[in-house]
Parts: C-alpha cells; sequence; structure tokens
C-alpha cells in the first residue's frame, strides 16, 4: 500500500483529515515526564495513545529531536517503531523540510525511509527538481513539497512575481505538471493563508494539500477547509501540533490533547460536509 | 572570536581557502575500515589528521551521518569533538541546509550550536528571513546562505526573473543588504556557475562566499577563483569533498587525500595572486 492510499484509508476509518503535529519540544513538555529517561518519547507515546482513533497521520518534525542530539534522533526512532507495532495503518510524516543536490539526498532518503521506515517526507523546492529527484522516485512514499508555508514572513521569495505568476504558484505548476508522475507528491500551504489555498486548489483537483498553521498560528478553520477540499470534499491533510500536544501541561496531559484533537476532527469535518 | 574571525585566521595561518567537505558516505569509505564501531569517525579522523595544516574549514554534510541514524548523529558529534580537542582554531561549517519556521529553527541552532558546537551551518532561504531569525541572531555564528547552488537543475527556481532579477540574485540582494545586519551571512554559490558568481561578487566586495561544485561536479577552479576573489583578493571559502576524502581506497586513503588536498589548496592559490 503506497501513501496516498495509506492516507485515504485511515481518513475513511478514523472519519479524520487531523494531523497531529508531534513538535515535542522537551522545554514544553511536563515537568513530572522531564523525570523520564526517553521524555520525548514517554510524551509521545502518550499522545499518541490517547488520539490514534482521531487521525489520519502523526507528523513528527526533526528539530525537536535533533535539539537533543543522538538521544533526540533515538526517540525519534522509539516514536515510529511504537507506531509501526501498534498502530501500523496510521502514516508517518517527517517534516525534515530537506533538500540538498542529487547524490546527497540519498542519506536523507536513507534516514527516512530505511531508518525511520517513515511514510513521508516533507521536502523545500528551492534546488529544483533535478536535486530531488532521489525523493520523488520514492513511489510508495509520500513527498511533501513546500509551496506557500504558514509563517508571517513567507511572502519575502514566495509572493515574488514572475510574468504575473508568483513564485510559490509557479512551484505548485511545476510539482503539478512535472515533479508528480509518480502520483506521490502533496503540496505544503499554510493555513494562514486561506486564499492562496483556493488558488492553488483551482489549478488541481487531485493532489493533495499538507496545511499546517491552524491553531497557535492562526489559521482560521471553516475557511481553510471550504478552500482546500476538491470536488469529491477531501483532498487535505489539516495538521494542528502546539494546540493539541500541549494543551495540557498536568498528568492528565494526554486526556487534555484528546478533546482537543476530538474538538478540531469534529469542527473540520462539520465544514467538509457544508 | 566570531566565525568570520576564526575563518581569517586560519586562512591566514594555512594559506589556504580550501575547505574539506566531509561526506563521508559510508559505502564509500575504504573497506578495511568498515569493520571498525565507529567507520565515520575513524575515517574523519585520519582525514583531518592528514590534512589539517591544509584547509581553512571542515564541513561534515548532516545527510551522511543521519542515513545512519543515532548512531551516525553520534559519529558526527564524535567528529566535532575531535576537532575542538585537537584543532580548536579549525571552524566547523554544519552542511545542513536547514529552514523551518521561527520557533521551529530553535531546535536546529539547539542541535547545531549546543549540541555539536560548529561554527557555522547552511541554511535554505525559501522561508524567508523572518523565518531564519534564530539563525541570524547567533552573531558569532556563521549563517551560509544557500544562493545560486551547484546542481544541474538549481535554475529551475533560482533563474527565474522578477523584474529582470533573477531569483538568486534577488536572494544574494536580500541577504547583503538585510539578512547581515551582524555581518554574519555567507553566501553559497556553486563553482559549475563562474559567471555568476562574477555577477555576485560585483553586488558586494565584502561578503565571503561558499563555493561546492569544484572536482566531482566539474567546477573549473582558475575561472572560480578569479570571479569570486574580492578586491582584497579573498573573499571565499572553496569546498571540495569526494575529490578529495574518496581520492584513494586503500590503506594509503589518507596520504592521498593529502595530496589532493595540497595540489587543489596550491592550484587556488596560483590564480589568487595572478
Amino acid at each position: 500500500m503506497n501513501f496516498s492510499q495509506k492516507l485515504e484509508s485511515i481518513q475513511a476509518q478514523n472519519q479524520s483529515l487531523l494531523c497531529v503535529g508531534l513538535d515535542s519540544d522537551y522545554e514544553k513538555i511536563p515537568s513530572f515526564l522531564q523525570k523520564s529517561k526517553n521524555t520525548l518519547f514517554e510524551f509521545n507515546r502518550q499522545i499518541i495513545d490517547a488520539t490514534y482513533d482521531l487521525v489520519c497521520a502523526y507528523k513528527p518534525n526533526t528539530a525537536f529531536y535533533e535539539s537533543l542530539g543522538e538521544n533526540g534522533i533515538k526517540q525519534l526512532k522509539m516514536t515510529c517503531d511504537y507506531l509501526h507495532e501498534n498502530y501500523k495503518n496510521i502514516p508517518i510524516i517527517i517534516d525534515a523540510k530537506r533538500a540538498d543536490i542529487g547524490n546527497t539526498n540519498q542519506g536523507y532518503v536513507d534516514f527516512i525511509f530505511k531508518y525511520l521506515q517513515a511514510d513521508a517526507i516533507t521536502v523545500n523546492p528551492y534546488l529544483g527538481q533535478e536535486a530531488l529527484q532521489p525523493f520523488l522516485d520514492k513511489k510508495d512514499k509520500g513527498i511533501i513539497v513546500l509551496c506557500k508555508t504558514s509563517n508571517p514572513g513567507s511572502g519575502e521569495f514566495q509572493d515574488l512575481e514572475i510574468n504575473g505568476v508568483k513564485l510559490y504558484q509557479f512551484v505548485a505548476k511545476q510539482v503539478i505538471q512535472k515533479w508528480n508522475k509518480n502520483k506521490n507528491c502533496v503540496l505544503v500551504i499554510g493555513a494562514t493563508y486561506p486564499e492562496q489555498i483556493a488558488e492553488i486548489r483551482k489549478l488541481d483537483d487531485e493532489i493533495v494539500f499538507l496545511i499546517p498553521g491552524i491553531g497557535t498560528q492562526g489559521g482560521e478553520i471553516e475557511q481553510t477547509v471550504q478552500n482546500a477540499k476538491n470536488s469529491q470534499g477531501k483532498g487535505m491533510i489539516i495538521n494542528a501540533s502546539r494546540s493539541i500536544i500541549f494543551a495540557g501541561s498536568e498528568q492528565d496531559f494526554a486526556q487534555k490533547a484528546r478533546n482537543e484533537a476530538l474538538k478540531l476532527k469534529t469542527e473540520i469535518n462539520k465544514y467538509l460536509s457544508s
């Protein structure tokens, strides 16, 4: 089963387009867990056990694991292994935003798909398709390309106009028309830019969007869902990280995370059918 | 001492603009070393011991370490520790090409500058200055921004024209005029694009270029050096990786690497003074 089939299957099973971002910042993890040997993993395990039936994917961001060095990478692997052993039907997206020249990317391919055995990776388009080919060649994996990122300053380059077309639009077109031969590409567009979501949806009905920026970053859910959905009322993965995983800071943090995840999943579904 | 002072000091001491890229691909490391517990580190250690007086920096690329998971990250740290203990005057550039939204980049800052205690990092500009601020705020560190990358397909986006200015030129201008407030920015321009090197040098006499693409990738040394040098006959770090570190595959691989490094350093200096 490839990434897109795995994604569709769990989206149907859990009736959810919600991805929980495992941005497990050590400093923000409930203090009673910081006594554990594997704090990040213990935190993730409890978040996962409390939300597995509400999500369509988990998305750990490598920055929060690398910050702890080899011990962090070990806990990222423990998290992936735990998902494989207990919830193997839920896709793992590694939010790594990697990109290097061709031969070098093979190292990242090995890290993400052999070592972690993840289902998808986020990549940065700046070096072009030729450089990213080692990722794009992974037919069974999801290759999730940054298009219009959710941060306030994303327009510095992404909004530059080339013959009336903005750079992020050009990136979207290249991915849709050229990079997506294996039908394994996904586009990242921030919920903080709902008009841009609508615009890219008009370019292609099929391609899936990974949409961060809901929650702490302020993206508005109704408009995001309305603008992102395709003619079949789907075509998106909506990510929330901090607003879910750090909803509580006491013993009941996992239950609080579940409450937030359920609330968000339900709200997304409401606008999906309206 | 900040990155730029450290760099200038070692460039003067070793009379070298050569950076050796520690792209220590496990598969390409001499087979007799593959029996070692820490193959990547053992390989690096011997390369470093054989070249330390010929270089102005070492540049490990994270991809080749991440490919081995936590064990690879451990060996990357061992390599940095070894340099700190034995050759603390040589700057360490981590070629990571990272970029995420603001708060997330802090994780990478911790990885590169706290855990590895490196001197510089390469970053990808696509998300803009606002996102990269946690890197740019590190006044004492080198923040090395991808501008025109050395790969054959780098033009897909980097050469797009915005009001007569190509994207990579625009990136260079933004970095020179806006991002470089702490005088800690460096630009990456591939030796495979010598005309573009000359063009960016005309924009600014001071900014240092990190130039990959010499050697295996085919960049031509004379033109690279002539085009990159500033009015003081400097302003560049020239990187070679595979052509040096994999020059030999037998017991004498480190000596062969030294021979290649010496040859390249000497050739660079020849064109520098001509």
